[in-house]
């Protein structure tokens, strides 16, 4: 996985049933299965394990009524992969959530980070 | 800690500056704080080692330009805790945040359960 934290802005995580959550890691690697159309590919952009992108794969699958990611023939190595349509919309609400959310606290976000110790003055 | 993903919503975790973040896990123990007026006693309430308390409230004291935590004499055993006016002040904007988030993606977010299994029709 690439770094956390070392991105200044929130992290939304959606927790939508218990143990059903959506967060950063899952939508990226929906975004890079849809930029890459490989979820081999989209997990080495992240410098996710290739165990560890299928797994959220299938765990995304699994939980929403329809697939999020379609794989094409070829199997798990070779096979092509790309968003469902409800993937796509997936993604999408998820954006838009992170883009509504930031702008929402962007008051109290600057005002936090006033409080912090002076790092570069 | 507590079990995460059990309560339905949003999760707001805010890196402030890189490896600086604040999410739940440390604005529940704050509030612990403020309610129980002791770092042991609030982490019990979330399930949290002693240590782990204690590493937070350490992290965050030496994030900020000054301390959240202020201890009374008695030292890590037997003292009492309470926030600083720095410490309610970024408790407060924290829970500002996730309260003007979680409003501003309410639609997303019942579009998004939507398209999940149905679980309990």
């Amino acid at each position: 996985m690439k770094p956390r934290n070392q991105t200044v802005g929130p992290r939304l995580r959606i927790v939508l049933e218990p143990e059903i959550a959506l967060g950063p890691g899952k939508a990226d690697l929906l975004e890079g299965i849809d930029t890459t159309g490989s979820i081999a590919a989209a997990g080495r952009r992240l410098g996710m394990s290739y165990k560890r992108a299928w797994t959220l794969v299938e765990a995304m699958n699994g939980d929403f009524g329809s697939p999020l990611v379609h794989t094409t023939k070829g199997g798990r190595t070779y096979g092509g992969a790309a968003l469902t349509p409800t993937g796509k919309e997936v993604l999408q609400l998820y954006r838009r959530m992170e883009a509504r959310a930031g702008a929402a606290i962007r008051g109290e976000m600057k005002a936090l980070r006033k409080l912090l110790t002076a790092i570069s003055i």
